[in-house]
């Protein structure tokens, strides 16, 4: 017997979104405050900004540069209810979640739980490699290569430093792509002034990637050009390279090559979050959600999926859209104004991805854009990531600090936030 | 059997410093790069900035606003060797620091180990109190508050809702004045907007001081106006209250009243921290050592003790020195000066303490200052301690994010800095 969650009864329709990510804080914020009462559920106080946990990895910006606790941006909103919980399952025959905190109903449930690093079912990744999903795992990466170099300088076994010193990057997506540039970055112009003792010139840079080539999703001048980018400021790319196996120390590809680091970045790939009591039905590839053109969970009532999560078929997307940032965040705008449509019997409308376009940075005046009509790379692409992201990150004094911390790069390629910062988790 | 550490052995005479703090940094800045071999040992790869510890702990502040790593400090000193490692023990007959890293032999050792919390034999209180003493326990408490008003919110038991709201602080010098200051602003500023469904007129914030006055050791007027301050501000200060015990949920008093809280923070004491290898009968009150006028430690030749650790008899401090700052910067400084004046036959100086004044601030428009020839407080002693610790933050970009911190925080009273942030420490 699970306690109901003690959440204000309303006449207002409560519509539960589970998950505080790209769709379902678009949702969130889309949704007419005055008409439902929304219950925000997320395990985490805040909102990640994906794109730029790269640059917390290599510090270059602040976690809280790209964290945005939700209670603050939903101050104004009365009618809002957030919980900081996991969810423990869904019940859609009795329309509750279910969650350490108490049992909550629902008359809408939007599924927007997102994707996790997927590790294809090879327990030495999963266990020795570093996946890079959310803020800690960003965090986490920040303090391991710092503490490498600080192990490289007392290293006594030639080997050991070796391995200590290379960084192997796995994963040609746009994640890939901009680490490894950050990071042969760091080696060029910021480790060898904080470790004058160690030889930099011995420390290998490597991005491995699957497929035939790098950006796949991009266009054809995308992705050349950010292979030559990548090239040019010293990382090794190997395409059509796969990983077999990693022991923590070496990493062993399907072709017999042997890589030593002890920095593994899985950036290989995703699959979607489980919520219990969705039916196995629901569930296709890489563990997606299925939905309808309304985002409607097939075989469910008044249960939505959106985002990561979502596996929709649209006529320009026969497989499914591509697992970002926009189509969450379209998605949610649109089931907001459908469950609005619903409320007062108005037709609703079938979803439709506008693509505005896509874009990678690879490095200092280095970085690639598609937009719909041109496609270009260099310094202008570089400035216009630049200017997207800064407007993309919730909150103005973000914007100013993060923006700060990136003229202080540009100009010094000098952070003070290289910081092997490990807080106790907990007082016990 | 330990094996040397890989540091250059070079013509220049060694001098280790063990400690970043601010004697150990201040030294390490101030000796001359050409003249001495500096190796600088801190378990941290950053300097703390403790008189912001607080603004960190209550979400007004980055951790890497007042974090500096140390290999920045000194990118451009070619004979400053740092190791990001414990001591294992000093071998003053030979010597050397041994480390994890390998033996470190020295011609001359600074031992600026600092202080950390005294929790004065109570097991209970190290158990389940939160003490402040680096940035990663500012940190914890920061989660542990926010993470308490979340689960206040869902708590179906009332007087674990008490307890979960209800802060105490125990000791009533800088650290926890200025501390209760800042929880009893969130409570009246920030937490009713983050979660309008909590009654904080509920919330209880305590300050208790086992002596008869705040602010020991500063000015009357200080002690006094800091008192009322705090009490306008609705904390409750109670003078000469002992703490007896604590069991998580309750603290107990000598007199036998109890205060429900499940966050008591510690402020109360400090004692030296151990260093194996110097010698019982230079270890005095509060774990010092105990140094002449030359910060020699008694007994031991080539071996220093400076800041917090360093117990030195001057005319006016027969019972040494304040541990605070500027005690611990000037005690480095003047180290400095005689290490140099040492290896050129100089005579050397014995320290003597300039007071500069302290100062502590309560809230907004609120801190007390007692300088030389003049004592004040308010809006102006507001002013000058911000203006003082913000010259002190290092780093011309921290001092900006700091003010424009401040600056965000004066007006809105509501920073974005509300997470609940656990990074996992390790991979595995």
């Amino acid at each position: 017997m699970n306690l109901q969650a003690n959440i204000p009864t309303t006449a207002l329709p409560r519509v539960v979104i589970i998950g505080g990510g790209f769709a379902g804080l678009e949702l969130a914020k889309k949704l007419d405050n005055q008409q439902f009462q929304i219950v925000l559920l997320d395990k985490n106080n805040y909102h990640q900004f994906q794109p730029l946990f790269y640059q917390v990895a290599t510090a270059g910006l602040e976690p809280s540069s790209i964290s945005f606790p939700l209670r603050k941006l939903f101050q104004k909103n009365k009618n809002t209810h957030i919980r900081v919980t996991e969810v423990q399952e869904v019940d859609t025959q009795n329309k509750e979640v279910i969650t350490p905190v108490g049992t909550i109903a629902y008359d809408n449930l939007v599924v927007a739980v997102g994707a996790d690093t997927n590790f294809f079912g090879m327990p030495n990744i999963e266990k020795y490699a570093y996946p890079m999903k959310n803020v800690g795992e960003a965090l986490l990466l920040r303090n391991t290569l710092l503490q490498n170099y600080e192990d490289a300088l007392v290293a006594t076994d030639t080997e050991l430093r070796k391995a200590l010193m290379n960084v192997v990057i796995v994963g040609g997506g746009a994640t890939g792509v901009e680490l490894s540039g950050a990071i042969v970055e760091m080696k060029k112009f910021v480790l060898p002034k904080d470790l004058p003792e160690l030889d930099f010139a011995q420390m290998e840079v490597t991005l491995l990637e699957a497929g035939p080539k790098l950006l796949n999703g991009m266009s054809e001048k995308a992705q050349t050009d950010s292979l030559k980018f990548l090239q040019d400021m010293g990382v090794k790319v190997k395409l059509n390279a796969q990983v077999k196996d990693y022991d923590g120390a070496q990493v062993i590809l399907a072709d017999g090559t042997t890589l030593p680091t002890k920095t593994l970045i899985w950036a290989a790939g995703v699959t979607g979050n489980k919520v219990k009591g969705i039916p196995a039905e629901a569930i296709t590839r890489g563990n997606r959600i299925v939905v309808n053109r309304l985002n409607e969970v097939t075989g469910l009532k008044d249960v939505y999926a959106i985002g990561d999560i979502a596996y929709m078929e649209e006529e320009k997307f026969p497989k499914g859209h591509p697992q970002v940032a926009q189509v969450a965040m379209q998605m949610g705008t649109n089931v907001a104004k459908n469950l609005k449509a619903g409320l007062h019997q108005q037709p609703k409308k079938p979803f439709v991805y506008t693509d505005l376009g896509s874009m990678a940075t690879v490095g200092k005046n280095k970085a690639v854009v598609d937009l719909p009509f041109i496609k270009f790379s260099g310094f202008i692409a570089w400035l216009t990531w630049m200017f997207i992201h800064l407007l993309s990150i919730i909150g103005a004094k973000n914007k100013v600090i993060t923006f700060i911390n990136w003229v202080v790069s540009y100009f010094s390629y000098d952070q003070s936030l290289r910081l092997i910062m490990r807080s106790k988790i907990e007082k016990q």
